[in-house]
């Protein structure tokens, strides 16, 4: 099995329905930047695929950064003073704020206030809200839960634990012949929110066994880490090695029913940015591209001008332009099984050109080479001239002068990479060229 | 005082009236390439500002060209034979053509004809003509004066000098920290016209007043002489030193109410232009950028390929694009106070940018640095994302790299510079980036 | 005569009629990629222009290929078994399959039916079909007739000859001052087809004949050879002196009624390409500008890796693109007269464009020299500003830094080449700028 046999390779996926029963299996789980409820993912990831898990000491420096107290809660209510909890993390995980400090106690409806989120936009929504580098308490509730809070008190009790322990992230290498890497990265640090965080992450697990079983130029490096902090440390430890990384991607929003949305590294025209492009271009599905901006996902860190890594963000519909972002709305009706397949397609596809690019170069430079006698031109003098196929074999002995890779034509040619790539391996099986190692950088 | 007080620095013009006051006083005088209107305008502007005279003697070479002879008028009338003025310089110093010879004597109707200029097209307006560089003389009159012409002959009185002077012109260094300068010029040898002339010079003279009294990186050059002949002198005089230029602008025209119109220099995207295109972009309010061409104003000579500096023209209306455009309707009511007001608002913040241009270098370039703890970020987590500030924040961040100025910065970002520069300034207080010297070059 | 007097110069065709008369004269000839077709019509064009005949033999290695065996038809037909001609090689000479093999025999109709060619769509039309390098024979005929062989059985008579002979084509190099070239290149290989092959020809014809007579910077070479493997051969036979090729055209398709098209050579941005996009907008008349691909006419193995040749293709309506493209409606009234002399004033105003570009050099680089004392700027002062003529001086004095060309200066101006061109000989005559030898390469 190689990726030029997609319709193979997404045939592993049962339809689609390995990645979307891997999501409903980690949706429940609460998850954080810290915790057992990373480690409890990471677990499951890691019964799919070999990753290795790393834990990194709180108040580890990394960069300007240290590693936070590890937050762990076991319950979390809110009740009225005869005991019927209202608000129960036990029924949906979004209802603590993201590292809420231990908290018991009974206090007045009019100081519980402060320590209340909820959306009077959207009244059945629970919104989703953390505190990472401020110590405090609060719930996340509906509007409507709000709105029925009428009793004088209530007792709070947060049993959490905010203390020294350690960031956990998975990591995974799949080797391939060339040690040059191509890192797929994904953040874990939300708790049930589907599109923001599941769909990457089943995504990327699903990318990964598939990886495994195929030949492989390029070394392929996941991460699966909390957002921003995860990115920090990984970096922070392996700064040495990231000058191997030749691509990359964050995967991150995948699963909703909108079209792509790819996000451009700060280079703006590395590798992997020319290669969505052209393949989105060539897919003919609703897409947008957009340039780089250092706000989103952790492309912000890759992208530091310290390091600025050929490194872009693929999306769907982009984080903050959907209502159901950072609510309890981002669940597992919002995310598509077709559109998690659709991502996997796209990702693929992309990987197949990163693989498969190489500098063409003619062993008949001196004008056309005689195709006819090869059996190769048969089909032009009595088809409707332009066939692509002929044009793609055209294109590429054109353009292999030695200075041009198999994407540079593509993107001449205005042909899809594959079309070109096929032409380009049945003129070196006819002793018409030889391919040289080689992808497109910086035009 | 400084330019980041702009409110402040424009509460000085009382609402743009010492511009329109001063350009009231102005108005009356006859000024031409040389002679004592130029000396007069010169000797107001000195009243305000500590501009040097200079003069260059008749006849002295430059370029390819030479310092005409000086010409001044007393008095100049057409008359009926029987001594009744009907063209009087004393209404109007239009009514003479420019560098008119001295000529007395009674002619025919028909003779008079060929020594007439009115335009039809504008029946109660006086043109503005001149005939520097061929002897000759004549009368400008509206084209209503013209039809009552119904005498057979005419007494002519031209009471005129034309005779070996010198030619004069204003010249103000402002000394910054820097010896780098920036030029602004404007031209002093029009009679009464208000904007073609008039305009420039009170726009420049308060300039210059403004930056007299402010802290200044660059030196500022200040130029007030004739068109062409002026720009042609002092280039020959001053060849060694115009390297020292990085920027500058010829003000014209920038008193009627129409958009601001920027012509670009022959560079194209130096920093003047870079600078004004930016600017325009972001001020919201009506305008365009046009391209070099070798025509138009000063900028032609500073332009020229022997030099090629970096200086743009600022106009609104083009030359030749209002019908006003030399003649006398080109007058008080024509120019806006606001339109003064605006033009120098627009200076004053072109300037801003130049002066504060650098090239920030952060100190923390791998992974972005914690904000929060400084902070300057709290703001983000809970407010709607992309909120501008901490977007100038983060884009400063990620772009000092060393190989960016803050336009550059700006440009990128698609935000206005002085909220790049006020991000710069935080994160320098916060020992997040040091900044290096250097303005943004050709791109 | 120059090409300066365009008007002269076409006026030697006697209003295109030269063009049109040479197609009538050449339309009968059965001309395919060898044989005695090529030579009669060689012959012709040698009455008029003193070209040289190559004979290259067959069998001779050229590149990939081998130069083919002659083929020679002397008769041909479809008889009914009473021997009535039905299709008749001596009423149209595409009724023959292009090399043809030798065939004589009775067969039925059904067997037949597969060695017959016919255009449903056009039941009038003869399609125009060859098999060059695969041993064949059949009948091209009008559906029409197709449909109306009803006999059981036919006798096919194909009196042709297959074997060892030479490729003829003819050469011509007209030298100039310089010994770098500008190549025209044509084919020969089609039958009686007017606007594929034989508009190039006699476009071609008349351009030699013209430049013959006329002082030239440039050598020109002009080829009329069988399309691809003449080129091929000819690429092969002159692999050194190609080098010496500073710009060239392909003709082809350029009688026709429509617009023109330019394809760009593979380069993209050479002297011809630029000269072609600039004359083309400057014209006002419809036209398109195509980027190079790998498929049409012999700009293919100019434009291979190997050579990468400045040459484009000058077309009218692209082939394929029109329905009567290889069919027998390709014929003496598909191509106009009036459309044969405007493709001949397009390529001599390209060529007017090669044969004067230059560096100028301004002899007086700072600030504008005096145009007035040299009588060269009167008009500005009176008139319109920004009349092109005094514009064009402006530009060239502007540009002419030593870094520019005139078709640099052209573009930038936006004002025609020839104006440009014009107002630099008026400098140049009047001392103010000397000519740099040099032209526009890739910008």
């Amino acid at each position: 099995m190689t990726l030029a046999n997609l319709e193979q390779v997404l045939a592993q996926t049962q339809g689609g329905h390995d990645l979307y029963d891997l999501m409903v299996e980690l949706y429940p789980i609460c998850r954080s930047i810290t915790g057992n409820g990373v480690r409890e993912t990471l677990n499951r990831i890691g019964n799919r695929i070999p990753i290795q898990v790393q834990e990194v000491a709180s108040g580890t420096p990394v960069f300007d950064w240290l590693v936070p107290l590890e937050w762990n809660v076991r319950d979390a209510y809110l009740a009225t003073v005869d005991g019927k909890r209202v608000i129960d993390f036990r029924d949906n995980n979004l209802h603590v704020v993201g590292y809420s400090v231990p908290f018991r106690g009974r206090i007045s409806r009019a100081e519980l206030e402060s320590h209340l989120h909820s959306l009077p936009e959207h009244p059945d929504w629970i919104p989703y809200r953390t505190s990472y580098y401020k110590e405090n308490w609060g719930f996340c509730l509906s509007h409507r839960q709000r709105l029925e809070l009428h009793e004088a008190e209530y007792d709070v009790q947060i049993e959490a634990s905010l203390e020294k322990g350690s960031l956990t992230y998975g990591e995974l290498l799949i080797p391939g012949r060339s040690d040059q890497e191509v890192l797929i990265s994904c953040h874990v640090c939300h708790p049930s929110l589907c599109n923001d965080n599941l769909s990457g992450i089943v995504v990327a697990t699903k990318l990964a066994e598939l990886l495994g079983g195929m030949p492989r130029t390029y070394s392929y490096r996941f991460l699966f880490i909390p957002g921003t902090i995860g990115s920090i440390t990984w970096l922070a430890r392996n700064q040495e090695r990231v000058g191997r990384i030749r691509a990359g991607l964050v995967l991150t929003g995948i699963g909703d029913g909108g079209g792509v949305t790819y996000k451009q590294s700060r280079q703006g025209r590395s590798l992997i940015d020319r290669v969505m492009t052209h393949i989105l271009k060539h897919r003919g599905k609703p897409h947008r591209t957009i340039e780089f901006y250092p706000y989103g996902y952790d492309e912000r860190q890759y992208c530091s001008p310290g390091f600025d890594l050929p490194v872009g963000c693929l999306m769907r519909t982009p984080h903050g332009e959907y209502p159901e972002y950072h609510t309890s709305a981002d669940n597992l009706e919002l995310v598509k099984t077709e559109s998690l397949l659709d991502s996997l397609d796209l990702v693929l596809k992309a990987l197949y050109v990163i693989e498969n690019d190489m500098i063409p170069v003619s062993t008949n430079p001196f004008c056309e080479p005689q195709l006819g006698k090869r059996g190769l031109y048969r089909a032009i003098a009595g088809q409707k001239e332009g066939a692509s196929k002929e044009m793609a074999l055209l294109w590429v002995l054109n353009m292999a002068d030695g200075r041009h890779t198999l994407l540079d034509i593509a993107e001449r040619a205005q042909i899809p990479f594959e079309a070109i790539h096929a032409a380009a391996t049945l003129l070196e099986a006819n002793g018409l060229l030889q391919a040289r190692a080689g992808n497109s950088k910086e035009a």
